[in-house]
């Protein structure tokens, strides 16, 4: 046992991960019954004696998802004087940093316009704060960790998402950390439906979502969920149908997601991250790129219904039939509307697909969620205005404000439902 | 009216479209009865005193498509030496030519293995001819056709597909012809039934799609096909649901098809045709490229029945989470391995999107057509897997022949039917 290691972290250069079982050698306050070391839930122990719920501090839900991780801490506002000054200097120290700062070395990111205050969790009230940082970056966070000894501080990384598995052994072999992990389909559909009970302003819809003066946000009244198909973007995508909290079924998903967007639009455009890749897809119009319709009916084709301005073939080329396999054209076209092409390519078969299944599952609610969503209004756009139009206005394309958050929020919930 | 200019036209150096009503100075032997030349039926009418069904030679079916242009070309074996001495010199260099040439120009081929002999198209038995060029030529097509004065020779060009719409007022403009347009799915069901019809081996399937030495194509009994789904695996994609033959609907479609395959192969690699990209896909291993969900769960996502080797997202990079947007990543990657990723991306797409529609409308049987899959054995034992894995075996992949063919077919029996 050595407290010294415990304390002495220091958390002013990166992230510091833990898991709800946070620290192996918690050290009661003077005075106080002893805990069981051996115990993983002595910190748990700690807080029973004091009366309050048993899962100790910090509180972490994480979700390694393919591109990103994003982190969810929950900072309790109810802390009595002695519990407060119980806490060892390490969790006062998580704190501070979590929640003075805004970001976290050269990736990482605290949302604070996303930030929960006075909710509940765990049976305590407090603040949820929402970070994030690229998958890539933990190799880097477990060297880190390594070489902080971290192994001494920390026994589980409560965690969800398919990081929670593909960083398994990483955690175990590097750092001695275990991930205790939770299903990130059941962890996104609890988080999701928590969020959406405590913020009324989570859940939303876009109005005249092609007409750039008059959109906007409205808020959405998603007080009577069910059922309603959930559309998860991350790197892959999933297609949920939910028909109470716990009775959803994985419908469909396609492997054309954000990941696709964001390897695809750095392979033809040269960009380096999702900010800069939407940021070139705002700039670009990817009728120099696709082919539409109307290029090739000089109209719509009413016959079976196909608009115009309907994409008859992606990427495809304007000017002229089969022209995009020519040098010319490839070097006349500029990177943002690859970009943008790109970005639409992409959205217009998620929509396409959700379309397909909310017609078989016969629900006419259509919530998009996912970080793929993220500062990214012309994918909100397309989808509303798609599920709009193709539906003859009776399919809803809704969305959420914390987008790719839901799965750290559920895997936190549920590991203190489990504790508790 | 210049008969020279009729039968002076060389058909050496590009091809000569010409629909039924062929020839608008069309000259019947002497002795026999003056056609009206104002009458666009003034070779059928000809026809009609000989005793023959009543349309005039050649008859040609055309479906002028986003990438390729395809010609259906009916020589009839049947002629009486009557019909024979009576035939225009034009006539007979056309067939001439057409029949004795494999190639055309740079780009212009005749599918001499798909070749229909003894069969019957409006009353007359003959041979049908199968002849494809990029439709990108087509400019060059009206130039050489203007140049040689085809305006005196020809009034109108039976045609289907988008060029048929996307060329009228180019043929109208630059040589004085019209189209008459057929529907293209019309067509496409029409000539698919048609040429299943005559030919018992024109239906297979891929047994043992995944098994490189056991695999081999089967033929299938297609002589009671209803219910079936048709995808059309064009530029774009279109999947129908086909009851009988004049029963049928247009259930869904993508515009991730042929042509993003093509246009994304030649970003992505700088090839130049489709011949090209696919030697280079047949070359390449996606798992370069493609994140797996085992790169994900280390093995299956067993709770949603995710097998390890499904791809959980495309072009997301496999060593390491996130990294193809690093430029080492990018360039690391061979252009064999980045088509191969764009194919099999192109082609679960599709097979996704044909699973499901297959569900919705409870069909068992999914026939896949269309000039995606000409010299792409990848994609349809990819489909045929899929199809089968998916379904649990209740679902069939089926495959044609004459792929990309049916448009043109259809139209030329359209039309036969329309002036019988």
């Amino acid at each position: 046992m050595n407290l010294l290691n415990c304390a002495d972290i220091s958390f002013f250069d990166s992230f510091i991960i833990m898991g709800p079982h946070s620290c192996k050698d918690y050290m009661p306050s003077p005075g106080m019954a002893t805990s069981n070391s051996s115990n993983s839930l002595n910190g748990a122990h700690h807080y029973e004696m004091m009366g309050l719920p048993s899962t100790p501090m910090p509180w972490f839900g994480m979700d390694i998802g393919g591109t990103l991780s994003k982190l969810v801490y929950f900072e309790p506002k109810d802390m009595t004087d002695d519990e407060s000054d119980s806490e060892i200097e390490t969790l006062k120290n998580i704190r501070r940093y979590l929640t003075k700062n805004s970001a976290y070395g050269s990736t990482g990111h605290r949302d604070i316009h996303l930030q929960m205050d006075n909710v509940e969790v765990g049976g305590r009230t407090g603040t949820l704060h929402f970070i994030r940082f690229p998958t890539s970056e933990m190799g880097n966070f477990l060297e880190l960790a390594k070489s902080k000894g971290m192994a001494t501080l920390i026994t589980t990384v409560c965690a969800t998402g398919g990081g929670a598995y593909k960083f398994e052994d990483s955690f175990r072999r590097e750092v001695n950390m275990k991930l205790a992990k939770f299903d990130e389909l059941d962890s996104l559909i609890r988080g999701m439906l928590y969020v959406e009970t405590n913020n009324p302003r989570e859940c939303y819809y876009w109005a005249n979502p092609t007409d750039s003066d008059r959109c906007h946000k409205v808020a959405y009244d998603f007080s009577k969920p069910y059922p309603f198909l959930l559309v998860n973007i991350g790197s892959g995508v999933s297609v949920l149908a939910v028909y109470g909290p716990h009775d959803y079924r994985r419908v469909s998903g396609t492997s054309l997601g954000g990941g696709t967007f964001l390897g695809l639009c750095c392979l033809l455009t040269g960009c380096n991250s999702f900010e800069e890749a939407i940021e070139l897809a705002s700039a670009g119009d990817n009728s120099h790129v696709d082919k539409f319709v109307k290029d090739i009916y000089g109209g719509d084709y009413q016959r079976f219904g196909l608009p115009g301005d309907l994409v008859a073939s992606s990427f495809m080329g304007l000017y002229s039939f089969g022209q995009m396999n020519s040098k010319e054209k490839r070097t006349s076209v500029s990177r943002e509307d690859l970009a943008r092409a790109t970005l639409v390519t992409i959205t217009n078969n998620i929509g396409s697909l959700a379309r397909m299944c909310a017609i078989n599952e016969k629900v006419n609610r259509v919530v998009f969620a996912g970080n793929f969503l993220r500062v990214n209004p012309i994918s909100m756009k397309l989808l509303a205005y798609a599920m709009d139009y193709w539906s003859n206005g009776t399919l809803k394309a809704l969305f959420l404000e914390h987008e790719g958050y839901f799965g750290a929020v559920g895997c936190l919930l549920a590991f203190n439902e489990e504790v508790s």
